[in-house]
């Protein structure tokens, strides 16, 4: 099998890179181990960037995010039983869409399949050779067969533990790891939200989130021990302890069934260079966030619409630049990202060090008195168009 | 002996308190160990905050600060071999007085002498008696005999090692209390400074900080690991260290004699509360910030700033309220130069860790393009009004 990019991934990084290079006529196939029903319910992430909505709508994709999305002009931060919102649009006129992951990754399937885009599913890559020659392969197992895939470039968008990073020769490689010393336990409830925008709480028990995926469903995050069983956790123990941490005085947290309840562990996590030879990384299996500024979708679509401008200007250009440059290009957003979940992380969730309690609660009360702190918080979380 | 505010310690914070209530007409008296010629000696800070230097002003002991002091408009950011102004006057509209806490000591020493004002230098207190009730006393000797001063209030203004926080009764203390795993090499240097504001640096060799003292005379910094003999370091080391850490092309270090060489080791240290019975406390005595924000004097001199018009509300009108909530509107302000100190000294100071160091690159980075990211330190640096 031969193609100009194959792609390593059906996530919504490897299907918006299929799509964008599709509209510039440039061919791709894109390899994806699971089934189309198990990438297309998988629970991830749900709040879109501005700029990266704004790529789903030039892109022809964004209809229905229009349609069905909720557009969020805030967020509520929550401390010391008080509360203060960070006004996004009129901090730095811009918004974000609450837009499940999920939802994109339908779309855009369903979209390269009506454009005659070849997906296989069910096609675990397993090898990538030649990434330092002009023909690079990947080599992979596809109805029980081993198959070849040639290519002019090859794009690992195969997360945290796909086949790319693992493809990389080790002396050109540097990675930058952070572990955090607790983990987010997720549920999903059929339960109309308390809240008409996300509410961040910083409490001393711990942190915690209430978000939402629809009108009907919340979605609500609460900061527990790493290894934590979720099985540990009763419907009325989680609904107790979100009330209490997300306190504040004539508000009150609609209790509904809860219908999923899972562990997310909380890393940072960064390789370096996101390209060597014909390979090129987006995403996942380039750089992990902790999901604390909502960046791990945004980051992984940001850097395929920027390879995607770098493959163009190459195929129909014929320039070289934009291909060089990506690495260096997507890192300065990659540790902006980092920098801002990291900071995110570090202000909202209980350390158990009691000068550190402290340094929150000033700087979450200097966040609702100052301007420029509030600004700082609104247009990181927004999305920054080019840091 | 008897007063109304007994004052222990004749450092920047006891000067100015016993100045300030002498001009609302409240009698005190100043305890100081150490005698007028050390005090007036001592080598400390040298940055006044826009809100501070006004205190000073409308006290009457300005006028040499504004004759012989340098107003800064802004400071120097260098990293990765670059460097961003940070402009105060344009950001929020407030700039800040390179005048040296020494010579803030010698006018409000001389001030009060001549207003008539009782310093006793050579004067150590030795126990803080009574503070539970209305007539608290400080035992202290003074030409080799033990005496004892009566009053209404004392006030500790006697630094980290004073008598005044050992006093407090161990149950109603809580200490919050940071260690850093680096110190500063400072040294004075007979030479013009190489720049018209301060350059704070940040190096993967370590931070270094150029300062002044007059347009004669320089102040430098240098990270170094806790332990170092400044005496391992030659005048040639010194210079080098610094030239290599502050390199920016187009830029030169100009060097001359050093004059002085000291260790500080870096702390941050917040006793709560800041008040018992009838004792208070003021600058050190009650906390410590790293020196990177410059707001160790600042912190000493709004406190008594606060605790002045508190006595004076007391005194003049016979209200309490602001005597009562002395601790916890210092502690306000306390807490926003403990994080901001925190914030500037993890922003710019080498930790060893790979993935700490990218996060301040990025950070450095996005203040250099964000207004509100720079504003966020202008506003602190230059001191908020009512944190």
């Amino acid at each position: 099998m031969r193609t100009r990019v194959g792609i390593i991934g059906a996530g919504p990084s490897g299907l918006l890179l299929s799509h964008l290079l599709h509209l510039s006529g440039i061919e791709s196939v894109v390899l994806e181990t699971r089934d189309r029903d198990y990438v297309e319910a998988r629970q991830r992430a749900g709040v879109v960037e501005h700029g990266v909505a704004q790529i789903l709508r030039r892109s022809g994709v964004g209809d229905r995010m229009d349609r069905e999305g909720i557009t969020h002009h805030g967020i509520e931060l929550r401390f010391d039983g008080r509360s203060h919102r960070v006004d996004f649009s009129d901090l730095c006129g811009r918004t974000v869409e609450i837009w499940a992951q999920t939802e994109i990754v339908k779309d855009l399937t369903a979209r390269r399949l009506a454009d005659g885009g070849r997906i296989l599913f069910g096609a675990r890559a397993t090898a990538i050779e030649g990434i330092e020659t002009d023909r690079p392969r990947v080599r992979f197992t596809h109805g029980g067969e081993e198959q070849l895939l040639e290519c002019d470039y090859v794009a690992a968008c195969d997360g945290f533990h796909g086949i790319g990073r693992r493809s990389l020769p080790e002396d050109v490689v540097r990675t930058f790891d952070r572990l955090y010393p607790f983990s987010w336990l997720g549920v999903l409830a059929d339960v109309p939200p308390s809240c008409e925008e996300l509410v961040y709480a910083r409490h001393e028990r711990g942190f915690a989130l209430h978000s939402m995926r629809s009108e009907e469903v919340s979605r609500l995050y609460l900061q527990v021990p790493n290894g934590t069983d979720p099985d540990d956790w009763s419907q009325e123990r989680v609904w107790e302890e979100l009330s209490e941490r997300m306190a504040v005085p004539g508000w009150e947290l609609r209790r509904g069934p809860l219908t999923s309840k899972s562990l997310t562990p909380m890393r940072s996590f960064v390789t370096e260079p996101m390209s060597h030879g014909r390979l090129y990384f987006a995403g996942d299996s380039a750089h992990i966030v902790p999901p604390t500024g909502a960046k791990g979708l945004n980051l992984a679509l940001n850097d395929v619409a920027l390879l995607a401008e770098a493959l163009r200007a190459w195929y129909t250009r014929g320039e070289t630049g934009a291909l060089e440059d990506y690495s260096a290009t997507a890192l300065r957003r990659v540790w902006r990202a980092e920098h801002f979940s990291y900071w995110m992380t570090t202000l909202l969730h209980a350390s158990g060090d009691a000068f550190e309690h402290r340094l929150q609660l000033s700087h979450l009360e200097y966040l609702a008195s100052s301007r420029a702190a509030s600004t700082q918080l609104a247009e990181n979380y927004t999305g920054i168009p080019r840091p």
